[in-house]
């Protein structure tokens, strides 16, 4: 064997063929199994650094790992194979590291992988993998968001048709639908700088937890004191720029199960965009359309079709990223101090969690940078029902004089005419009549016929996810979804509650 | 045959039979239909006092809702069947709750549910139902936490096997694997406290989100101010105690997949407590009994069983939870300002959540505060495989005079004798000699053969739990998962992209 | 605020307001808690009746169970909380039943649920269950292969656009539209029907599946043959029109499993359906509309809003059933003879799937025997698009003069302005022109360019489908997606592997 | 670019490293990129061989396809990021391909594809993968099924302890044991054994499921008869000795919703299997162990470590493959002729099912193989809970003299005696004074304390699950989990609905 990613990898198994959305996107990179491999390098050698730093270990013991390391010579394929016989692929990976280390430095072998186990070397390589996707992954949030916002503003008093179960409900404005959009992609990228803030944790545990093979290392070092072995943790920790836990977490898997959960939310915050382009953009409603590029949306038949190519990889995304992080989130249920499968079964389902989030962020975030909103089809669509788009506000303004219910009767009554075409102001007095009642108009109809001046809170609104998504840097402000007017006068119900 | 089944439950398709985990614990009454809809009639309360407040409505009509909710003339049944007329159960219960404030008060008929729409109703009354099962959650779950911290306190030195992969690893003490069931704990908690100290929000968005009905109700009222829709909504989430959010969320459900998410992380921290608790109390490893009850674990056919029914019951919530959470999760992928589908599919799903948090961490609260611990067959058992379980050690020990290699060698075969119950002192000599290695034992080689001596840090590590548990009060102490160690060198890679 | 909730209803958790789909539908009275109690109750009578028939209880036994079960005395809600301390409604049941029995037959009371064990009646209730449920659901199914066979039929030859991607792609017919939703919902009801006439199994295996109790029981009353429990267990299947199963299947879940796979295939495959009819009624689109009815598809708020109500309902159903089928699926993985939450954790998903499913179908049937299709606006969507529906065809049509890439191109450049409503003609001849090729147009192009010309075999499909649907009875006829063609000359390849 | 897995792949996303199931096993390599793109380029030759049977083009067109697959040009990598352009690897594949034959044969370039569409391609290429893992997965079940019979044949009268909610309940025997996995192995077995029965369906639709450019291609050609179409989709299927199914399926995903739920089956079917041995390889019960080989389980640290890692795989693999094939379930409900997105979300989780189920039955092979039963061990078990494990029966014998209240009292009495290890005989005489009954014991008491006496049909049970296993060949015999006894006398309700 020589080395990593030769000739005979032509069966390799995955290049991303079924996987376009994150094929050849920057998250692919670094979650290969070459980066995965490259990640437990780093693992061993920043604990050998920390070992060094306490004088357990040769001063030159990490830099010959490190070397072994580059050499090249770790091979992924042959590694998953022998995974086989250890159930995880750090065993094997350990042994060949060791050979390699005894060729550039045989005196240096002897420390590799000192009071180690496999699941510490595992989950901070995954930790490691995992901050470097985050940090992928929070560029193309930033991206997304600031289009969005973009959109918004343009928009603002872009007249729309708001569609609820399908049909034409009330007004609304383009610049409200996008700030919802906006709103989303905030929340999944404050649910990632957090994680990102706190940082993800180194995993130290030995061999169930205790530290002990670390401990009996320092210890037969002559290291001195009793919280050596969590002085090394914290040490490695620093190495890594991961943080230190409280406590190892091999079977109390609350970082996993974070950043699944999170990964997930990202997937669907971004699957709801994809949704409604794809909405938007059919040819019928035709009030977006994705970015153009030759060749872009081809069919391999259809002259004529321009595919929302885009928001189809998003929206594949979506519907895969959360059910996969349902197997890392069931995971936490393993049990015993390390689990016979649950640990195991985490593996593939985080990084596809990691490679879709990546992938659909990267995806999505050219799509926002350059989605084209045909304001007048915007409008026109919404004139398409012409008045009955406002029949809630004349159901109310009616009422005053009719009552409600008969108010409500009346433009009931009114709507086929108005669909039709006809005259609204005609169609409503006909129903009026019909209903016995008024038979004169309010005044200010024309001004309550109109859907541009039905538009309630929209521009305000508006205007307030733009101050947020504008607002102080991601990591410091308040929560996406937070209250902004929260009860200083709790009310009796609650405070008989707590 | 002719049927079982009371008159006075024959119409009620579940009463929890199927789900002895929630059935008769205190969530199951304040999520129950009837809860449900007391809780619409608090918004539809809440809304008129708030539109009263700004002098939109007459004082009286709030308090004629109040009469009119409170009848006992809104039928759940009944209810559930005329919302298939709607999709969903706030039109009919408008319908009909209109009707009873007409009873009562003829003229408040008209100002009942003024500029509303479903979504607003529906959706804050799940979340001032959520916010009540929330609470209860918490409770358990401190109670839970103070039960674990207590198991943890005491075993604190207490030697047992560690196990991975179902083996018997290394030594480790009763009082960490507490302390791993705890922080988990901590976790949940502070994910549910977190939630609760946010408040969750009120939803108020009128037809599509632009708040329009509201504001055309104010504007007729002659209420001043563009912002008069925004006062209104803050002014109904201090009426119930809700947090204001910025935005409408009819169509950007974080706070639904927040709390689906959440639920879902107990579910499975539960459920790893659980899930540990039966192999404990196996017959064959018997570490663990459950707290024992006239009647309790019965076997309808054997008279010697004592089933762990508690575990049992959580597990059986553990399997379901982060299942349905997820029904919730993928609907935040709906299309439209309102989908057709995707919010509907949430509801029974998100309440069936909140039973079954709310049912295991009470039945985890009865188990954890009787868990009986055998702290003398958990040295028994640990003490099943000799000394055996330190062999990592003895590796560690022997490999300064033979070499890492041979050292392991040796100790590997000294391992069938141990275990066979040998004197370990004899076995090592043996394999040592077999190995043509030394043949004289270190020293220190009694200690280095007791597991009781090698424990790592599992002592500070407990320390380190407890101080956590015990700490500044739950909604204001760090992360439970977060870092104590925080890197203050950051890696220079982590310099450039924060 | 006081309590809202009636009185009689007060107690009951879940009536099913929040779930309309299923909410007063026949399989609701099926699956109630009361029908499982008397499900519980049949089984214990035909296990009575059974051992009766081999000597081993007094025959009058079976007669005083049944009474006792119809006494009314079988609260559900006392049972589910009961259920708590065994973690199943089984232990509670017997102990009642046993008292109630002996209310009306001391004598009869110690022979109830001789030899039985929990997981029997539970699991044999849950089929008789299921069977009813199933049966319903068969009737349902049905209902839509008749109506949407009808609607193919009608609309055998309207050309309608087939849409992919969102996108307008090529003509099609709305009758192959219909019939590929026939087709899915043919292989849900060969499903359905496949499970019914295989029958559902009774479960009987006693403590753990020897039959040991069963036998012991046959064996004090005399009763001669190694196989008299074999036989009770084909009797008691008899009693109650289920399957015997040959091996007990307490801890080989495959009828549970294939059960949840059946129905979450019908949520899927009527989800289909569903999602069509949803795009279809868009108000941009409006090719269908649902069956009109007062009241129904109202909102609380829009006088104009008629909402794809029952299109909604089975989407609900859809997004839940095979996520809670999944539950069910993942029980098959429990350990030992009987699972400590495995089994337990199947109960509830496994009654929503029937409801789920039952509900979806009953709703899905009202929604196709009333679907209106509006032909005239199903050509006038194909006809938005003019001509550019039949590039595909235009490309090989000039392809054979032009040469493939240069008559692509050329087409490919006349779609603009095809699109914007000029003669496709025209387009098409400066589009020619353009790419320096045949200035000619073929002499059929009048034909090339007609939508209804380009149908392929959409009728001859249609017929083959109706023919498939309205062939021999469903539960005898071939597999709905079987081969009509199966190679009667496979492969070499396949000759070497079979 | 030049040859298929060139030395650039060293970027490899996936190799298998976090997939130690299934990595180097067979089904690795029948299901890699390069191994999807064979199939394509299969079906492109299959659709041109048919196509020149048919006379529509020339002979010599699908060998020049045929030459341009084999070329090695066809780059994965490159592929996968020019797919993200189409949102599928279809369109560049055909592109790259028509070059290739451009290079070997000009005059074939401009038949490759004719008439075709890129999801024909991809679902008929993804239908011959699956037809391939699919058999190689049948030979493997093969083996596990006749290495578990032999294990059931074997410990047909092995006494064990059978456990149900984890603790000792009755006797049962391993053989028993053994053929419960045996009959989910069967019913695996079964349902994989019918999908190739019937034949994956080879998917031919054109651009919207009316095969009107196949037509088109084929009235150009002078092709005659309106069904002209449909036997060419009849040819195809049969060069590629798939199925030809009545209806194009792009958009009614019965085939691959059953491929997913066969495969998520056998996956939770070989999960119980795994479950249950790491159940048994307990350290503290011991019953089984993994077949050994050196090397096989080691620790990285723990010289006297065995892992059971065979199972610790197959769990691996039951944990995700049934969550995998939701992700296929769902995207039956996508909308549209072809949908945006649905379609494109069942690859990548469609072939890891594929992988999975292929690598966790290869692996299981091995373990039901070398399944070490220590049966002394078993018997030990049995014993440790003394004659406790026969109080069922006891019950039930003294009952006759006692009644069945008092005589399940007297011996739950002398349970804990029995436990402690005391005489049975004497504990259930001192109970039985206390019961203030019987002081007599029944003279068959030895008998009736005897475990191995009290195993009801347990021998008859494994008799009759290896008359099954071991009977007519699979594709024939009777389903795994169907009646033996179907019910000769259905009752009244189940004949009016059949």
């Amino acid at each position: 064997m020589t080395t990593t990613g030769a000739g005979r990898h032509s069966a390799g198994p995955d290049s991303g063929l079924l996987s376009p959305v994150w094929a050849g996107t920057p998250v692919e990179a670094v979650t290969s199994d070459p980066a995965w491999l490259a990640a437990m390098v780093s693992f061993e050698v920043a604990l050998a650094t920390a070992q060094a730093g306490l004088g357990a270990v040769p001063a030159d013991t990490a830099a010959a790992i490190e070397a072994a390391g580059a050499s090249g010579a770790l091979d992924p394929v042959e590694l998953a194979r022998d995974a086989r016989e250890a159930a995880n692929p750090v065993v094997p990976f350990v042994a060949r590291l060791t050979e390699l280390v005894a060729d550039v430095h045989p005196a240096a072998a002897r420390h590799v992988h000192a009071g180690c186990t496999s699941q510490d070397v595992f989950d901070s390589a995954a930790m490691l993998v995992a901050t470097r996707a985050l940090r992928l992954l929070l560029v193309d949030l930033d991206r997304i968001s600031a289009a969005l916002a973009d959109v918004a503003a343009r928009h603002r008093d872009t007249v729309a048709a708001a569609r609820t179960l399908t049909q034409h409900a009330v007004p609304t404005t383009f610049g409200l639908r996008a700030a919802g959009w906006l709103t989303l992609v905030g929340a999944a990228h404050e649910r990632i700088a957090l994680l990102l803030a706190r940082g993800l944790p180194v995993s130290m545990g030995g061999a169930a937890g205790t530290l002990s093979g670390y401990d009996e290392h320092l210890r037969a070092a002559g290291v001195p004191g009793a919280d050596r072995a969590l002085r090394l943790v914290e040490s490695v920790a620093r190495e890594l720029g991961l943080a230190a836990p409280p406590l190892p977490w091999h079977h109390a898997r609350t970082p996993v199960a974070d950043l699944a959960a999170a990964l997930g939310f990202v997937g669907t915050a971004l699957g709801k965009f994809a949704a409604d382009v794809l909405v938007l953009a059919r040819t019928e409603i035709a009030e977006v359309a994705e970015p153009a590029r030759p060749g872009r949306g081809r069919s391999s038949a259809m002259p004529q079709k321009r595919n929302p190519v885009l928001s189809t990889l998003v929206a594949t995304a979506a519907r895969q990223l959360p059910v996969y992080a349902l197997v890392v989130q069931q995971s936490v249920m393993g049990e015993d101090e390390r689990s016979a499968g649950a640990w195991h079964a985490e593996w593939q389902p985080l990084r596809e969690c990691l490679r879709l989030a990546g992938g659909a962020a990267h995806t999505a975030a050219e799509l926002a940078e350059g989605l084209r909103v045909d304001g007048e089809r915007v409008r026109a669509n919404a004139d398409l029902t012409g008045s009955s788009l406002v029949t809630e506000r004349l159901a109310v303004a009616l009422g005053a004089a009719l009552g409600r219910r008969r108010a409500k009767e009346a433009v009931t009554r009114a709507v086929p005419a108005m669909e039709s075409g006809a005259s609204a102001r005609e169609a409503l007095v006909a129903a009026l009549r019909e209903s016995g009642g008024a038979d004169r108009l309010p005044v200010d109809v024309d001004l309550l016929l109109d859907p541009g001046e039905y538009l309630g809170a929209a521009g305000l609104l508006v205007d307030r996810a733009l101050d947020r998504a504008r607002g102080p840097s991601p990591a410091r402000r308040a929560p996406a979804d937070g209250p902004v007017g929260r009860s200083h006068h709790p009310s009796k119900d609650q405070e008989t509650t707590t």
